[in-house]
């Protein structure tokens, strides 16, 4: 049985990346969604191993010290990471695995797990950006203006990336991210790794 | 506007290359079918520019002097080859070109034309290859044998390819083409080349 494949969906904030890996998700059941780890609390309704692997700070600490995220930050004091174990797990079993990530996240996993596919999605045009990070309310221009110059500069990050997805509409973008995984299974590299066992085929011919 | 990509399809003798493509072509009407030169006499019905673009034999020399040509071959007495002008003209007006060509035809194409998107179709098994070559009828089974050796052969030759599309069902492979064109178009590298441009549209914002 071939591997899955990591896929890696990222973009700056904004950008719309929890909407399409949510509608991908429905569109493609088998996808698997990478489970984050994390030493904050709970909250109502969140079930171990779903919506998140819950620890300890101690525990989180310890995998940090046997390598065992892919990658991690804290953010307003709590650990967050992505736990390699899980996805190892999946990808050995032949399922893919999603894991939606903001830019620098992904970057740490790609030193760790540079096989990984990095799908780096874009809006059709900065106006577009500014409308949707507008369009949220409350924010006031300086944070707007902020916001973007973050945006602008982690678009410059793209040149470490496989393929740039333009999130101009829903279902497209999802199109165009379930056609790159299906085109990665078919890479000549990964039929290589099994190509003896296929030329053997012959034998029994 | 992008420019588009030029599609070489091809896999041993009896893989099923000109089925596939004939059903990918009525799928995806806007894809351009390479048309081929030849110095063969035109058959009845068959139309210049659509089927060939038919050449004197003095014509197709020319051609090949002046490096017109992506790749050419001489066959019971008849040069056929693909022009590289038609293929050109279609790619800069943004349109996607496929070329269904023998193995070793590929090759030399991609000595000219190393950014083509290269498919190396393949049988679901070396048995299954046997019995459609063999299902052709009238083959005795020494000349079955030498085009099985030569199809193994071949198929030593998918490693200077950059896809392989198992052809066990034409509407899959279809599917997986198709997928692998549009994964295509949205590689990094593509983007990157308008990436200044997408970059000014912040100005207007």
């Amino acid at each position: 049985m071939n591997r899955g494949l990591l896929i890696v969906l990222s973009g700056p904030s904004g950008v719309g990346k929890g909407t399409v890996c949510t509608q991908l998700r429905q569109k493609q059941s088998e996808l698997i969604y990478s489970v984050s780890a994390t030493t904050r609390t709970p909250r109502q309704g969140e079930i171990e191993g779903i919506n998140y692997f819950f620890k300890s700070r101690e525990q989180f600490q310890d995998m940090i010290a046997r390598d065992a995220l892919l990658e991690y930050a804290e953010y307003v004091g709590n650990y967050y990471g992505t736990p390699r174990d899980f996805v190892e797990r999946m990808l050995d079993s032949g399922k893919d695995v999603i894991l939606e990530i903001e830019v620098q996240g992904a970057l740490k996993v790609k030193e760790k797990f540079a096989e990984g596919v990095f799908i780096f999605l874009l809006p059709p045009s900065l106006d577009v950006l500014k409308q949707r990070i507008t369009g949220r309310g409350t924010e006031n221009s300086d944070v707007i203006d902020h916001r973007m110059s973050v945006a602008v500069d982690e678009m410059n990050l793209i040149r470490y990336y496989d393929y740039a997805v333009v999130n101009d509409e829903i279902e497209a973008a999802c199109h165009r991210i379930q056609s790159i995984i299906t085109a990665e299974h078919c890479r000549k590299e990964r039929f290589m790794a099994g190509f003896d066992a296929f030329k053997a085929t012959t034998e029994k011919a």
